[in-house]
């Protein structure tokens, strides 16, 4: 008789249920992990509203952290008992965008919690691959290695310079994160810009520099960059055509309306070589994620403001919908109630 | 008693005459040169339109190369006697910017045919830091390195992959060059965008790839990069939004109008990693264009269509003022006449 | 009844012989070649003396083209009927190299004509991630996709900068690509110094610039970047020590003696930071190899001297370990004799 | 009549005196400063000792910050009253390293303390080009604005990746200043190899990783970057032989012996593709350099062992020829003592 497990199932847009399903098992390359971790995110939210094409039923969870309880037979990475943060997105290897290095752009990319079973149940099955060893961490610091490697990306996309100021815009749960990157990468400052203020508050305490509520605020200074963390289309457009100096750069990270548009004044672009550059997800940075936090490099110990049991979990996940300030990253940590 | 000179003199916007003034003698760090080539770009036809700040009156011309008569003092690289090429923009090597090495973004930079006597007489002074031996290359070619270091300077600031595909928008004679400058840096294949026929036939018989009159021929295709030399804000925002593939980069170099706007679709750039770089002038890339020409990597012959006598230049500015799609690049060479 | 084929089996070291055996029928993420081209490498020649490590008994043969005619259920990309060339190095995606995006250095790496059967047979069976259309190409230049692209991978950890003079040390059919893809890297010269005269007058032939027979005749020229083709340590040390520029890069490409030391001088590889960088086969280069060749931007066509029978392979095996200077590529282009 | 002040001068190699000397009068483009720290190099006991070309006699001394006390007419970003760092090296701007940007292989550079007087006096001209605000950071701190650029520079040569491992060999004062930097790019670990017990007791005490007496005792670890800070040929051998990972880098950093010879395992270098890369002073890093202590990205609090009197600089350049191991850095602050 197969075992049962809890699970949170999205069976379509709108409808989403605490439910009992089958322990899945491993396939040969696959491993079996017993979730203890799992972050809720933006994009399950969107999964919920129906904004993300998933394959409903879905159980939804992409950042989460476990132990391996059974492995495959062509398994050889990863042992039994092994500690590990995923990195959902698993590539295929074979496609043009994979065979040219860019795997984040795999055309046949398979993600659990959006087109297979994820995190937010007991027990997960991912690819071997996607799994890797947190060692001493907590299992609350391996579900945040998901959101790391997308800020460490966008580090390694936008180029941090010795001693370079730079601009965050918002200072949310990644924005501050972000901040602390590019100042653990050597920059001298790092101001925000955030129109909430406790966030703001939050940002000003974090001691990084200064801190604004409104760009109207910041007058002569120009950066050596702006990264954004709102997805604010007036923001980045702004941060282009204004709050940068010559050959300055602009990060596109936060993740917009989709029918926003970021009108760049043309002949500034030209006239200052201003940079506008994106990024998306990660590509090959978790093992870099968790370096940085079992280092000490990166202090994560504030991201995670609510540790919930998976019953909880729509009841939050309706708040996130709502808009609630007061929720940094929650994390489901009990699953069997 | 001071020998005089021949020159074009823009006295103020709209009015410009041919004149005799005294030859300029060179201080300690400068030389002289009796000029033998020296192009008419678009920016002269500005300077003359008012449309873009000279200091008035000024003899223009930038784009220029000739033979060293006389060299002041403190001048050690370059003899009498030797055939030059001229870089225009001499920085000041110590304002924030050049004290970055960012030197195309001096404070405080000298500029012949814009802030002091340009190329446009029989005689010109320039700092020897400006002065470039040309060798056996003729002086027409001379002519060309400006424009030509302004083209390196651009691949540089889009990088060129090995066997990439590559748009230029624009086949005018910045675009030509820029194909064929893509194509000796490891490009597959450069395809053009051009709406004058004549100009699209010529693109086509260079043989670099595919020429399309309307960005709507462009059915499937996408770019690994897409330069723009047309100054069209609409076919740089087309560029990014539809016309790259997921990491695809976009180059502004061509000059647009002073209040075109770029509407980027933003969630695409966040979601497909586009990047969208500019390039301004040229930084330290005269030698390179030299040396581009004298190995025959670059086929300069065919940008010069018309080689003009100094007193036929006020008209040639205004054909170009008027938009003669016969002319490619107009370069006066007698400038006794 | 299985079928069988012919295939030339290297059963231990110093024994080889034309043998018959099944043919191999590939798993569910495996295409089945039917072999065209074969070019025999130096690296087969050591396999064949025992100076590097295979599995034997094994089939040689890593540099092959050939035409699909048969597909594992999980193929996706490659159909049968393909026309394919093969890129050996297949990696496994899951070790730490991997892992970090550096697949050549992958440590359980799968090599047909190493660790498995390769190409010197009539069929062989290869993962579908190592096939590569080729399109139109012969399958002869096919057969050159992988060395190729070992270049390839050369001249980006090398890295060309614009109107570079450049030096080739060896002017083999390896040294000749090299030449041509650093030329068409953006150089404005490639040098060569080769020791034989027949070679040395083949590279003059090239006219991409001076050709040298021994480091002593390069007397006061040094150069932007020396590149080695040759193997020799004591040619890579002289291009450290005295043919290159101060920031002048020397790049170790040429496979040495085992025992072979490079001794660098010290004080003026700091004082003038010299660079010495590595190049070992190739990372994601194969459809960039394919696609060089396609858009003719090398041309190959003079790099194989020799097609040759299957049967006549082991008698060119002990002329290329005797070291018969008139072998350039050798490749086996009938397999049925 | 003329003001005098107080010097060492260092006559002819061996020979040295405290002596009065006429105060020196800028030039259009020079500042007058009044030093007030003044750090004692090794290049100057080299200088006392001849094994360094200088102009003899020279006032020696090219790491030191003042005041402007004034400036000549051409002067335009420093103001009197300013309190400066010097950035010794100052390039022509016009020879063939200037005008490809790598103006700290200048032809013709000037260096106080070196071709000109230099910072171990009351007073000494710079050009103005050389002079950066230190704003509120201590003179001693400004006389560590060049050894701390030159390591600045170190790290942009060398390349530091998120969360790296790296070796640091030699924790001298500079050996120091490097890990400290390093981990302040975002490594993730930093470990020393030094061979004074008292040195290596104070690297352990940073606390950024382990600390290693003898390469003997770094049995299986190999890291992705070492760079070196001893000047010994044979650790840096030793590094590039053994103490890299595929793909790792070393760093030639530290002055060797004239005669040292770095012997690379030639057959490593290309299997493993290691990269040996050098650093020599620094290039446009002074700025950042400031910015660096501004921000407290970098402690140098510790870096100083003693601030003497000019009278007592003799002695101390005697000691550092000894090799007194107690001294970190030496710097002058009392010059009319
Ligand atoms: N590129 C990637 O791979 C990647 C990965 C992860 C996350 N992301 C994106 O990164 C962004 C940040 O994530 P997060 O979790 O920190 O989101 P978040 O909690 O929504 O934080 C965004 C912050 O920006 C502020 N903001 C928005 N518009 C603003 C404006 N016009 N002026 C001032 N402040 C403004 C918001 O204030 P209010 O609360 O008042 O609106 C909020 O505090 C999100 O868009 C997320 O989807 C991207
Ligand atoms: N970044 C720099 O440092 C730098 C340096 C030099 C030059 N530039 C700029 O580079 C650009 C190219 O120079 P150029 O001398 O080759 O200029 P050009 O002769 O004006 O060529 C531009 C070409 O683009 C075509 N074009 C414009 N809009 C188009 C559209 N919407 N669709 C299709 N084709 C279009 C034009 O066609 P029509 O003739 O029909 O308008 C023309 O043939 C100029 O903007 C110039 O100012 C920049
Ligand atoms: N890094 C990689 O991934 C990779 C990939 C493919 C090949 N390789 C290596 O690249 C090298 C070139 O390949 P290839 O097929 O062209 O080899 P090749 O045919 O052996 O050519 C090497 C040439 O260098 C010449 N040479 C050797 N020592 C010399 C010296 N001291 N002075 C002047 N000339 C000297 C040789 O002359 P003689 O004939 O007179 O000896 C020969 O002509 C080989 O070592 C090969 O193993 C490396
Ligand atoms: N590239 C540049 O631009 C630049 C700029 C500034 C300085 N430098 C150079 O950087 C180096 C470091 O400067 P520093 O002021 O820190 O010099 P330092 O005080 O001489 O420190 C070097 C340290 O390395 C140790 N060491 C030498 N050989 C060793 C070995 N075989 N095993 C273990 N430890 C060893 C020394 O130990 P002992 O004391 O026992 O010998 C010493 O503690 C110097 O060579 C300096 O000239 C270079
Ligand atoms: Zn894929
Ligand atoms: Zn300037
Ligand atoms: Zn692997
Ligand atoms: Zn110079």
């Amino acid at each position: 008789m197969q075992s049962m497990m809890k699970s949170l199932i999205i069976s379509e847009p709108g409808k989403m249920a605490i439910a009992e399903m089958p322990r899945p098992a491993p396939k040969a390359d696959e491993v079996l992990i017993r979730v203890r971790a799992s972050g809720i995110c933006g994009t399950d939210v969107h999964i919920y509203n129906g904004g993300f094409t998933a394959s409903y039923p879905v159980v939804p969870g992409h950042e989460f952290a476990g132990e391996v309880v059974a492995v495959g037979p062509e398994c050889s990475r990863v042992p039994v008992g092994a500690r590990v943060a995923v990195e959902p997105n698993v590539p295929c290897n074979n496609c043009p965008e994979c065979l040219r290095g860019e795997h984040h752009f795999c055309r046949n990319m398979i993600v659990p919690g959006v087109n297979r079973s994820g995190g937010m149940a007991e027990y997960v099955v991912v690819n071997e691959r996607g799994a890797f060893d947190i060692g001493d961490l907590s299992f609350v610091e391996g579900a945040l290695v998901e959101p790391l490697s997308c800020v460490v990306h966008a580090t390694e996309r936008l180029g941090v310079g010795w001693a370079e100021h730079v601009l965050i815009l918002g200072a949310g749960p990644i924005g501050i994160l972000m901040g602390r990157l590019i100042r653990a990468r050597g920059a001298a400052r790092v101001d925000y810009l955030e129109r909430s203020p406790g966030r703001l508050a939050r940002a000003a305490a974090m001691g990084l520099g200064e801190v604004y509520s409104s760009s109207g605020d910041i007058a002569d200074k120009v950066y050596d960059a702006v990264a954004d963390a709102s997805g604010s289309s007036a923001l980045v457009a702004e941060a282009a055509n204004r709050l940068t100096r010559p050959r300055g750069r602009v990060l596109v990270f936060g993740v917009p309306h989709k029918s926003g548009q970021i009108a760049l004044d043309h002949f500034r672009i030209y006239r200052e070589e201003i940079s506008v550059i994106a990024s998306f997800t990660s590509l090959k940075n978790s093992i870099q994620a968790i370096d940085l936090m079992k280092s000490k490099t990166i202090d994560v110990s504030d991201v995670v403001s609510h540790q919930i049991k998976l019953s909880e979990c729509p009841d939050y996940i309706l708040r996130m919908q709502a808009g609630d300030g007061d929720l940094r990253k929650v994390t489901v940590t009990d699953f069997t109630n």
